[in-house]
């Protein structure tokens, strides 16, 4: 099994003016991402706009992929469902492909009866039937519901549950599932404005959308922090506080489409319902980005 | 167009042991209820644990019903999806099927995206797209977003947006929704404890998982009103108010498959991660059903 | 002990511009909404600015309102606190000065630890402690907080603890408490848009902010509903709804006061850190108050 | 000014049993805080049961704790409340008693009109009025309300507002007010869970009520961060996050209070409503102050 850690950015998806997936462009920012340090990539999480593809969408965006990133560098596919069978079904696809890991989101949907019995339930089913390692996906911003550190904590000692993601940023809760989980259950936050505070209490990595936009800040934070250059970790880290905050709370996937466009890459629009930015939203969001300093 | 009125309940999926759709069991539920005076079933609403069932599936589940169901009472068809095209393909296919209308649940993954424009552009793409009518669906107790008075009133100019199923029983929406919107805009409350609250306002129908297990109760207190039994409607009402909970707020499509089990019809699993209701709780319910008098 | 039931608004604090109680303008007010039939008042009140008065400021606001509402009519006191002896001290003042009953806000500000036993502890004391009865206040639009229909239909059972008001306006907890609480254990309904879905399940009563400015409008609602004339009811109920999201969920207290100022009432400022609604609320306030034709 | 930094808990305050004051035994506890190397503390912050004292009551824990924390350490008073006449009162009070600052809750109980402009409002009123600087109090888990990074950084221009308590522990938040308020603004983390998360991005201390059953761990953390061995702040760290769980989010300050005295402090019942820890809680708590290494 691959180690788990570093800079791991979800990838958007790329669609066409139609709203069909854009192989080109797909390949061209990944392209442009293999250039830097990345340690891997996130396909089909909530930046690629998975809950918007369709079952054969979404293995056609893992293969290409695959087919991009050089096995010494993660791919982890988001195969989460609010149904065990489908989301199991969807790892195992994703696993044929060629997935390392499969990012699975909490069931949510039937908020009301998700508690540590159905996660447990969930989480176990999906581990002993996959082929590849289990990464649980917590994000209670879009799901509205929050696994607990005790219910991780007790996932983790499956030999197939192998780390989390967590996107509420929670220090907190990270820290104890750092202490409580084994030594090689990876903490990855889900924030690019909480690199260093979650390092410095033990995560492994980091799934940031920031990193789509900022991927060599982000692989420097990160590395900065690993030499010991503290200064140097922080400071780049408070700079990059609020274009992370533009690409994710403030303006969505929408801005990270928008961010993307500006900064050169293939933004494109997100598919229907959501829509792309505004043009009031747009100079803001130049401004966000040459405050700091990743447009120029 | 058929009048949308009266009392709807959205019908459970029933799954065999293993898992798959139980067509004898479906058939069987549906012939009982065709027995009472219900005037239609939403098919593949959240009871029907539309969110755990792939396309196939639910086509299938449709087709089913369909074929039950007689021309002179409603199916109305769940076919809501966070992805505005793929809402559009579904609602296509259900009204091919047969189906009367069709209901479509707020998208709400991207939730802080979520907002008049985007719920505008889908329901509006919908309604121009579907060949059958538009039923707009509020349940914050599942998607943690809320759908305002204002859009709705908007929406409801739409010649193909017909309706709105709210489930949060919120009377101060229902009541500026029905003075502001057109006429045979039908509001229908989601929740069958608040039945006569909401006829008392000018609603037109209700969309009760109650109706499931008490279905000639819910056509009582429906009749009852509306041949002005004021007293019948009430007392009928207050009786229904806990078994409502024990099916909804309180336990879910799990109390909801026990509590037909309980009353002979076919309850049986819910699909995972949903869990059965435990032997605790199936205790408690049985004195629920037997205090409101629905079971002896 | 007077029977508690009908049209209870929730008055307004009269300030001065520098923030002191101008009781002249309190006086005026209470003379005008005394002309009509309205069935009591609410003072201190969330309306009433409670939580921006001092101890004596209360006391004063009570004496002047108890000089000014005559026997027949119900004088409501609002004298809830976080902490349970404070609350009993204010009760038994607002007892000696004459108020009728006190309305206790259930405590919230350590809201973590809000719950049966800390609310039973609370509510059981100051029902031994008070000379007058008391009267549950469930406000979560303000507390966060919402205690449950089993703890109230307990507390009812307390020969001192006479009713709730709950603004949340559930009325499904409000008729599972009809059902299961004593006969005249009196629910009122906190909201001035759900008057005729509360009577329609048994409320006894309204404690509608929209009383303050449509006292005859809220009066004939609720005669019309008790004369079973449920067509005047409810077209009269649905006229209310925007003016009474006027001055409540909208727009607050500023709404509030706005609202009287415009309607020849004493509005004033609200205490800081509220502030007067501002020139374009109170254009868009005023073509409220006109479609629903309280404003000419 | 003092420099406001270092570790800062907010104290309880002690009662007798019958619900007094207990002069003696907060004299005790203090006279053993400072027996360490705590940089000061916060009298009447929500550990210290302020929502449920009276003025008087809070004035003579002022003046108590001033007689006994030296001029070297801060006293820093929870002076806040809902109405800004008052939190002016209570603070200048507070000055002349001797307090070096004031800890200024958001006020929230109108919580739909609390915003930029009336936070604003009421933060400049203060600091304009006040002889001690004014610290801001967001504490989501009790008010319900969040003042925003902008509003904040805004604030912090004002010569008197010199810095903020965030108990949330949103790094993000605090990065931003970091990098974007003047250099001299103190941001202060609210959590014990958090200390090295928010040293780490440049926060200058904490406000733990962990800080009060762990002092000398809490100052250990704090200096190890300071003297750059990060290994060592990181260890003991993780290891006080149960603990922190336990005073904090699980079990409020009945929790803390069961704690101080396992610990050999004075803890006794908080006020009611508030209830003291039940035995079956006293019992995990134990195991969790052991498995901590603070209770042998």
């Amino acid at each position: 099994m691959k180690s788990i850690h570093g800079v791991l950015p979800p990838i958007p998806t790329a669609f066409d003016t139609d709203g069909k997936l854009n192989e080109t462009a797909q390949r061209a920012n990944l392209a442009r991402w293999l250039e830097t340090d990345l340690h891997g990539f996130v396909v089909l999480g909530s930046n690629g706009e998975y809950a918007l593809l369709n079952t054969e969408e979404k293995m056609r965006a893992l293969e290409l992929a695959r087919e991009m990133i050089p096995q010494d560098r993660l791919l982890i596919a988001g195969t989460g469902a609010d149904s065990t069978r489908q989301a199991i079904d969807l790892t195992k696809r994703a696993a044929e492909i060629g997935a390392d890991a499969a990012l699975i989101v909490t069931p949510h949907y039937y908020r009301g009866q998700m508690n540590a019995a159905t996660w447990t339930l969930h989480y176990r089913a999906l581990a002993d039937a996959s082929p590849i390692p289990i990464l649980i996906y917590n994000v209670p911003a879009l799901t509205s519901v929050e696994i607990d550190a005790d219910t991780v904590i007790a996932l983790a000692q499956h030999p197939n549950i192998k780390g989390i993601k967590d996107s509420s940023a929670n220090v907190a809760k990270m820290g104890e599932i750092i202490r409580f989980a084994p030594p090689d259950f990876a903490v990855l936050v889900g924030s690019g404005a909480a690199i260093v505070p979650a390092l410095s209490i033990g995560a492994k990595g980091v799934v940031p959308a920031l990193g789509n936009i900022a991927p060599r800040e982000c692989v420097a934070i990160y590395d900065a922090f690993c030499a010991g250059d503290f200064h140097a970790a922080r400071n780049l880290q408070l700079r990059m506080i609020r274009p992370n905050a533009a690409v994710t709370s403030k303006w969505g996937v929408p801005g990270l489409k928008a961010a993307l466009d500006e900064l050169g890459y293939y933004g494109g629009s997100p598919r229907a319902p959501l829509l792309s930015l505004g043009e009031t939203e747009r100079v803001k969001l130049r401004e966000i980005l040459r405050e700091a300093e990743l447009l120029r």
